[in-house]
C-alpha cells in the first residue's frame, strides 16, 4: 500500500503526520516503528494521525518511535492546526483539537495564506505537591532547598498534565546534562520521575532553557516544560503574569503567557516535505 | 523551487538522491548541510548527486552532513546503480559509475524488475605500510602486536583507496567503541588517522564485524571496512581467497571476495521514500 504522509517540525520536534480523514492506518503503533527509524524509515519523533472527531474540529493520535501512545504534545498540536488549515479540512483561524489530554483549543496566526505560528491553551499550571507529584509538603514548591545526587539546589516544581522540576542557573550552556538529568529524573523525591529544566534568566521576561525529558533525555524543545518554566520563573520574581514571556531552547523560541486562568503557548510550525511510501 | 528527491539506503547508510540528469543544483554544499538535519531537514547521512557523465554511464558526488564533498561510498554507489536502473534512466545489468575515486564497474541482481542487490568492484587491496600510510616498516603488517592506549593488540593493516586496522576479537558486542574507537583514530602510528575494525571470527569465511568510522565514530556499516577485514581475514588465516565472506555489521550484510586482481562486494539497496521538499 502506498501511503502518503507530510513530515512537519515544530522547535526541531518533528513527526511524520498522516490524514486519516483519507487514510486509513490499522496497526499505528507498528508503523509508528518502523517509519520514525532515522536510517531505515522516514525519520522521526514518532507519527501522529489526523482523524475526524465527534467532539472537536479534528482529533489527533500520537505514536512515539518505541510504539507507545502519546497523550499530547504542544510542538505537534501546532503541526495539526496547520496541517488542518493549510490541506482546507478545517477553514476556521480559531479550532479544536481532541487530545487523550482533553480538547485543547488552538488560535492560528496566518501569513501569505497559510499558518505560520499557532496559540495553543495548555491548560492551569497544577502548584500542589502531592498532585505534580513530589514527595515535599507545602502548597507549593518554590525555590525549596534540597539535594539531588551530592549537590544542593533550589527546585520549583509545577505540573502541567505532566511534572516538572525547575532549576534557575547561571551558565547553563556549560551543564552536564546527561549527568545532572539522570540525578533528578531518579530522585526519591519524584514518585512518577521527573523533567527537569536548567533555566538561565536573560533579562526580565526572557528565559533560556535547557530540558531533560524523562524517558527520552536532552531535547531539542519541550512545550509544557518551556510552561513549567515561565510559570516558576513568576513564581520565583523573574517574570511577570499576564505578559509574554520569552523561552529560547535549542530548537527555537516559544512564547509563554502565565494568567490567573490557563497557560498560553505560541510557537512556530513548519512543513518540512511531502513524500509516499511503500508500507 | 520544489525538488524531487528520493531516500535510499544500503545497510543503514542512507542518503537523499537527486537526479541531476533533470534538476540543476547551484549549492550542493549549503543543500546537503540543509537537507541533511534529521529534525528541521529530510534528514540522512548526506546527499548524492546522479549526474550525466562523459566517460562512464553516470556520474556521483556525494557531499556530507558537514557539506564537505566525499569521493566514494561503497553503501551509496549501489544505490546509484538501482537509481539509474529502476528509475529507467540506464537500461543495463552491468554499468559504469564515475566517482571522485575513479569509474567503478557495477553488477546488478534483479528481483521483480527492480534492482535488490549490486556488486561493485571495489579495486586492489594495498598492504604496503608506507601507502596505508601506517608507521611500521615491512612488506605488509599482519597480526602485528602493538599498543594502543595501554592495551596490546595485534593489527593488519589494510588500504581500500582509505586506511584500515583490523584488530580480530571475541566478544564484539562488548566492546566500549566510544572509548576504543579514538584511541586508535588518533594513534601516532596512523598519520592520517584511521579507520578500525573490530572483527569476530563467527566461523570458516563468516565474519562479524563494529567499525569506528576516522571523523564518525561508530557507524552501521562501512563497504571499504568490510573489503579490508575480509582482506585481513583471509591474510590472517580465517577465511579463503575466491570465496564468498560473509561480513555482518550493524546494518545488515555485506558479501566480500578477495581475488588477486581486486575485491568484489555485494549487497543490498533500497528506496525508503520519494518526496518532494521547496528549497
Amino acid at each position: 500500500m502506498e501511503l502518503k504522509f507530510t513530515k512537519m517540525q515544530g522547535l526541531g520536534n518533528d513527526y511524520i503526520y498522516i490524514n486519516c480523514f483519507e487514510a486509513e492506518i490499522n496497526s499505528p503503533e507498528a508503523l509508528a516503528i518502523k517509519l520514525s527509524d532515522r536510517h531505515f524509515g522516514i525519520g522521526g519523533d514518532g507519527i501522529v494521525l489526523i482523524l475526524p472527531s465527534n467532539v472537536a474540529d479534528a482529533k489527533m493520535r500520537m505514536f512515539n518511535i518505541d510504539g507507545s501512545e502519546g497523550k499530547m504534545c504542544g510542538n505537534a498540536i501546532r503541526c495539526v492546526a496547520k496541517y488542518l488549515y493549510d490541506y482546507n479540512i478545517v477553514a476556521k483561524e480559531e479550532l479544536t483539537v481532541e487530545t487523550l489530554s482533553g480538547i485543547k483549543t488552538l488560535s492560528l496566526y496566518i501569513e501569505n495564506g497559510a499558518v505560520e505560528n499557532v496559540m495553543v491553551d495548555m491548560g492551569k499550571a497544577e502548584l500542589l505537591p502531592e498532585k505534580i507529584p513530589v514527595l515535599l509538603s507545602g502548597e507549593g514548591i518554590i525555590a525549596e532547598p534540597v539535594t539531588i545526587g551530592t549537590e544542593n539546589y533550589e527546585i520549583t516544581c509545577v505540573s502541567m498534565g505532566n511534572p516538572h522540576c525547575v532549576v534557575f542557573k547561571d551558565h547553563i550552556d556549560d551543564l552536564d546534562l546527561p549527568k545532572l538529568g539522570p540525578l533528578f529524573e531518579n530522585s526519591p523525591l519524584f514518585p512518577d520521575r521527573i523533567n527537569t529544566e536548567f533555566i538561565e534568566v536573560v533579562e526580565r521576561n526572557v528565559l533560556k532553557m535547557r530540558v531533560w525529558e524523562r524517558g527520552s533525555g536532552e531535547t531539542l524543545a519541550c512545550g509544557t516544560g518551556a510552561c513549567a518554566s515561565a510559570v516558576a520563573a513568576v513564581l520565583n520574581g523573574y517574570c511577570e503574569k499576564n505578559v509574554d514571556i520569552q523561552v529560547h531552547l535549542l530548537g527555537g523560541m516559544l512564547t509563554i503567557r502565565y494568567t490567573d486562568d490557563t497557560v498560553w503557548m505560541t510557537g512556530g510550525c513548519a512543513k518540512v516535505f511531502e513524500g509516499t511510501i511503500n508500507i
